[in-house]
């Protein structure tokens, strides 16, 4: 069981690791600080239970407790327990989910591994916004993808905004980054991947006629640049959402859960 | 053609429509008080300009006119041209869209207009956040369907955050309330419209084989609470999107999107 202890002094060391949670210069979710995984709220506490990161402390206010009484029962972890104003003062603004858990970032999976079992996955390049990237991983997870690569230039996906935003799923749906870009989606053509480029492009095939292999991956570029040219390249099919004329290209995130739907109804 | 005016004076009464955009006591833009509706940054400018929405006024840095050129041909209302910093005074920060055009609201549409010719509308009840709201008319324009309507207990789709996030499209899409709720449902049933219920609920039958009528209503609700039972009961069908066990239902543009991409694919 869980620790309670209770803190009541907004300047105590134990609960540092939550402390100044908005404030850019000194929050501890960024890579290169601390790069702690901040969840929020009983539902994103309880799934991060249940992945690869480990909390090292809760900060809750006492009604918490109850709600994650089961969670709690086999975990030699501390709940430090304050009052709604103390917590506050702790991380720099009320915080109305009223828990937090903190953990270190494990080691990174492999493209190997994120890849093993998976028939579904989402590629990502250039997609640098923390919400589309959480609403991606709500997705896939919400639509049955099996993993997340990370091409070039993405943002972190274990920023706190994402890791609400996606309602905790960047803790349990596999991703990896890749290091060589796009060289490296060879690796997922050796593995029997068909490579889809997702495009607005009208030369594009139709998405519904286009997912023919028996593992699929999705390449998705940020909205507004898309995919490179190089990318595009580098994949076996450009494939298109059908959209009404004089509209824009999907969100990232809807467009990918578009063809996770069309994959889970196609498969 | 639009005439050009400089201001220099933040003060300027002429620009008070465009004043404090982002204070909640004094923002131009609620209902209730002066309800104006305001576009910004070129492409929700044109949007506007190319709706039933006609502004009386644009307030804009002087490189935005070369843009706007075309669109501004034929228009006779003011452009109120400024430096950024000047704006940045005017709106109450920095605007880097660079452009605003501010219009009335015109007369609601009835729910008749809106039904005109219409073969796929959604119907919102309790949708209550703007951003959700702005992106359901994004991936309504998008994804072909033709109209939204308004149940019970939801935002204002002319907040400028929903117009912003829908990409101008909250002024293309027509819209209509409903006054009697969910009695009203009646109007779609009588004009021969499949009513179809989305709900995470298993018992549900799936999606892909749900929308069978010439015309199909979609009942979307807020996540969380979901539909109500009472409106749930006015329905033809309840219908699902598969999801993965143990994840929450899709955000409600999203499952809207998902609705309106199976009613392309099938029709």
């Amino acid at each position: 069981m869980a620790e309670v202890i209770d803190i009541d002094d907004p300047g105590d060391p134990r609960v540092d690791d939550f402390r100044d949670l908005s404030s850019a210069d000194r929050r501890p979710d960024l890579p290169g600080r601390k790069g702690l995984v901040i969840a929020e709220g009983v539902v994103v506490v309880q799934r991060m239970l249940s992945s690869r990161f480990t909390p090292s402390a809760l900060l809750g206010v006492d009604k918490r407790l109850e709600p994650l009484a089961d969670d709690l029962a086999d975990l030699d972890v501390p709940y430090y327990r304050a009052s709604a104003e103390v917590m506050a003062e702790i991380v720099g603004f009320h915080l109305n989910r009223g828990v937090l858990a903190v953990a270190q970032r494990p080691a990174e999976l492999t493209v190997d591994e994120v890849l093993d079992g998976a028939r579904t996955v989402a590629v990502l390049e250039g997609v640098n916004d923390h919400e589309n990237l959480g609403s991606m991983f709500r997705n896939a997870a919400g639509l049955g993808a099996d993993a997340v690569l990370f091409g070039d230039r993405c943002a972190d996906p274990l920023y706190r905004r994402a890791v609400r935003v996606s309602m905790g799923h960047v803790l349990r749906v596999p991703f990896a980054q890749m290091s060589k870009w796009p060289a490296d989606l060879d690796l997922l053509r050796d593995r029997g991947f068909q490579i889809i480029a997702l495009t607005p492009n009208s030369d594009a095939v139709n998405l519904a006629t286009a997912m023919t292999g028996e593992r699929v991956a999705l390449l998705l570029g940020a909205e507004g640049p898309g995919l490179t040219e190089e990318a595009m390249r580098a994949t076996d099919v450009r494939a298109r959402i059908p959209m009404s004329p004089g509209t824009d290209s999907l969100n990232v995130a809807t467009a990918a859960a578009m063809a996770f739907y069309e994959r889970v109804r196609t498969s």
